[in-house]
């Protein structure tokens, strides 16, 4: 946590904002803060820069007072990043990750190799994703939230939703066949889709390169998706 | 598992070569191959190509053989990483990435911002160690196991054997302050040096300066170390 990130439903009277509970102990146990000190915070959607922390008394609840923000969040990636769903095991690293990154724009999309129970998994709840994207927030200090769209059906998405996303924006679909180089520092924003591991199959190829999606290989290497994430965004929009 | 990687050790007479057992169940319960079928394998230091499973029977272990070996490995990234102890529980993922992205030297090394305990972690322990890159060489299709030497003491590292692996190289010094941005597509080669979560100490910052290293940073957001292995190497070597 390298910020502490203020929510705005949490706001108290004068400028107040109480901290939860996830935060109240990150500033006990590893920041040691005493009330009075002043810590690095960003409001969650605004801007970054300093308050002043006051523990819980008898009359408030724990919080920061005294806001300087005078900071703007860092840029986001000018993308969009359509995703098969990853195995439960690297969907939570993976959404850090993104969220750290500066993407904001996400779907998660079924896939013929995506497994149906990947999709009961109890990372994808409404609590637990969120808890991520602040996590990937804090670590990067953001204050601006991803959105995350999941799409359980692949056809309806690329046949009418992908190309309304796709006006303006170069599509990039990571599948080594019959592909060019991913481009390196990319100076325009861009539609990337990134297959689930062995990858898209014969037909959804075809309807993304229908779509106007051209293929784009990583080299010779075959790298897990935990790690093809940062890869391919740090290549295409090195900061 | 991408590939079965034989071990030169594991040679039987005829150009046969038995299986490990952790590569004996992945060809039961992953792959489902029987006898006679064609297998994508590796000769560990060697080349790339298929083979033929054979199961085990009263007579012979469990073996590959009538190996066509006619690929070289992918290319290695032309340059030395050092790199501050991780944290355990980054290490196994960072040890995993480094190999799968084609680092074959790399260092681990003591900085104050390293806790004593994390030489300790069973994860350094030379079995386990030999494990993970195993799995990275699998992960990517390469067969060349990176060296990996530790450094448990900061300065004689610096001052002596520095001077040495900077011959030739470009010395890049991953750290925020008073830096430039970090070269991408890098057309030399380099050593490359990454600090422990919260930096190098202005002692070890100038040390490295002193040893002809250069600052770089890497934009405004501040990403965990198994993200920022992936992020440096490939925005430094894309494919």
């Amino acid at each position: 946590m390298n910020l502490i990130l203020l929510e705005p439903a949490l706001s108290l009277s004068e400028g107040r904002y109480a901290l939860t509970e996830r935060q109240q102990s990150h500033i006990n146990q590893v920041i040691k803060a005493e009330s009075g000190e002043v810590l690095r915070v960003g409001l969650l959607g605004g801007d970054l820069g300093e308050g002043v922390y006051q523990a819980a008394n008898a009359d408030v609840p724990a919080h920061i007072h005294s806001l300087q923000l005078t900071q703007k969040p860092p840029k986001a990636l000018p993308m969009v990043l359509v995703m098969a769903l990853p195995r439960p095991n690297m969907l939570k690293r993976t959404l850090h990750n993104i969220t750290a990154m500066g993407v904001k724009e996400l779907y998660l999309i079924h896939s013929s190799k995506v497994e149906k129970s990947y999709w009961q998994s109890p990372v994808l709840q409404p609590d637990s994703i969120q808890k991520i994207l602040l996590e990937g927030l804090e670590q990067a200090k953001d204050t601006v939230m991803p959105s995350i769209t999941m799409v359980p059906r692949f056809r309806p998405f690329v046949e009418d939703q992908l190309p309304h996303l796709l006006s303006g924006k170069l599509g990039l679909l990571a599948h080594p066949y019959q592909a060019s180089a991913c481009p390196v520092d990319l100076q325009e924003s861009c539609v990337l889709a990134l297959g689930p591991e062995g990858g898209w199959n014969e037909f959804e190829v075809s309807k993304w390169l229908e779509a106007g999606m051209s293929s784009v290989h990583l080299g010779e290497r075959i790298l897990k998706v935990e790690t093809v994430v940062p890869v391919l965004l740090s290549r295409l929009y090195p900061a």
